[in-house]
């Protein structure tokens, strides 16, 4: 076969090694009909290890109990997801966030999370140069706090759809910059297959960032996808070569764990003990 | 007030200078519902100087008799869209592509239209960096037809959300590396504000581009998009400093046409005659 008649499976199966299912984490709002505890326990009875739990999935649950049972349970906390969203035309607005983001960081560490993911914020009426500048001032007024509590912060590049209302920081390249620019031991960046995939330096910013790389999220892209927010799918599922991308991380030298985080409204309305058993099948066969 | 108090508006009226309306130009797409013949009478009825053809809007007419009668109405046939769609897992299919652009290239020469645009393909079946290969092999293939009949291609890089269907280009850096490479006096780039305004590299990548600027549509991203492909807005109407990427396109050195392309259901749904009186106001206001 020809080099111009490869087509992307080919090229997925040559080679990959499939991850270790010790390393499968799940998103709280990958499950989202499952309150807090159900999704525990779903997960075990799984075999996953992991889990990334959102902050609605706390509402009315003391983080640092939560956090127990996680771990008596058997699972590792991932990560807390998600603060951010320093972006806002409003002055006042704009430092209201920067509480929420120390509250934040104090939950994850009650939480015993080591790590909160920033989705960094956009505003239509701040422009994004502006919008830079805040989510910098914005992060610079959280770290001193999440040196001292133990807890990372990771920088989420989000895919250019969102450049309007989520964050400002659509290219792990911006992202690099900035941490490199802040140049702090507790920021980093988190590279999430959906929002990058098509990015033709991701390879080499990704070997730039390095040790620097402080989550890894997969899911994949379908075609049609029909709705920007709420129609991603499971690995294997769309066009992204998620192992192609899982290499360049490990490559950098990440090691830990993979997180699946799908926002879908068809899987959502699944049964799902069974959603989250083709979860475990997507990920072994695919990432 | 301070910097970081400036919203949007602020920043786009400070300086702005307004386009001289003769550099107006509209795609048939913008307003569908019209046949071609309305099209070029209203176009002309609101004092809009171009218009760029799309291939459905010729469908069973001679594109040489069309071009004369948007020529003898008073109208400049700005471009041809599209040609492109290089991709394809197989090969036979490829060859139909570049054998469609071809008669896509033709139909441009025998209409006027100094430009073909090109929206370069992509197919979920074949990995972007594959993509890419074949759509440098394509438009080689194309290129010397076209510069012997006169006609140049443009690379129109597209938002990142179409990469899996329409176009493994999705950034203007992309473009310009092809278009060095490829190295012809018959092949620059499209700038279309609505795929690349959040790209905080667009300043510099216009300035390298300079001279291979063939093109500048605009629209506008609309907070929130509904649609993927259907719910582009008027200039004004959402968060693209477009201003601010006119400004970089007249640096580079770009005269030509500002196009209007909107893809909207909504609008389709308008009576079209005061649909075009409020884009032509929408340029005089936010372009």
């Amino acid at each position: 076969m020809s080099a111009m008649n490869r087509t992307t499976d080919d090229l997925r199966d040559r080679g990959r090694t499939p991850p270790d299912q010790s390393r499968l984490c799940i998103h709280t709002a990958t499950t989202r009909p499952l309150p807090l505890e159900a999704a525990v326990d779903e997960y075990v009875r799984a075999g996953v290890r992991g889990i990334t739990v959102w902050r609605d999935a706390l509402a009315g649950r003391s983080a640092r109990a939560a956090g127990d049972r996680i771990r008596r349970a058997g699972l590792e906390v991932v990560s807390l997801c998600r603060g951010g969203f320093f972006v806002n035309a409003d002055e006042e607005e704009r430092i209201v966030a920067i509480e929420e983001n120390r509250s934040a960081v104090r939950e994850a560490a009650e939480l015993g999370a080591p790590l909160v993911v920033l989705v960094c914020g956009a505003d239509p009426a701040v422009p994004l140069p502006l919008a830079r500048e805040q989510i910098r001032t914005g992060i610079e007024a959280v770290l001193p706090l999440a040196s001292q509590l133990g807890v990372k912060l990771a920088i989420e590049p989000l895919h250019p759809m969102y450049a309007d209302t989520r964050s400002a920081i659509t290219d792990l390249a911006t992202a690099n910059r900035m941490c490199e620019e802040i140049d702090s031991p507790a920021l980093g960046v988190a590279v999430d297959v959906y929002h990058l995939w098509f990015d033709p330096s991701l390879e080499t910013e990704i070997e730039r960032a390095g040790e620097r790389v402080l989550a890894f999220h997969v899911c994949d892209w379908r075609t049609p996808t029909r709705d920007l927010l709420t129609d991603r799918g499971l690995m294997g599922e769309g066009c992204i070569d998620i192992p192609a991308i899982r290499g360049w991380v490990e490559a950098a030298g990440f090691d830990g764990f993979i997180e699946v985080e799908i926002f879908s409204t068809e899987y959502w309305a699944l049964e799902q003990r069974s959603y989250i058993e083709r979860i475990v099948g997507a990920y072994e066969a695919h990432v």
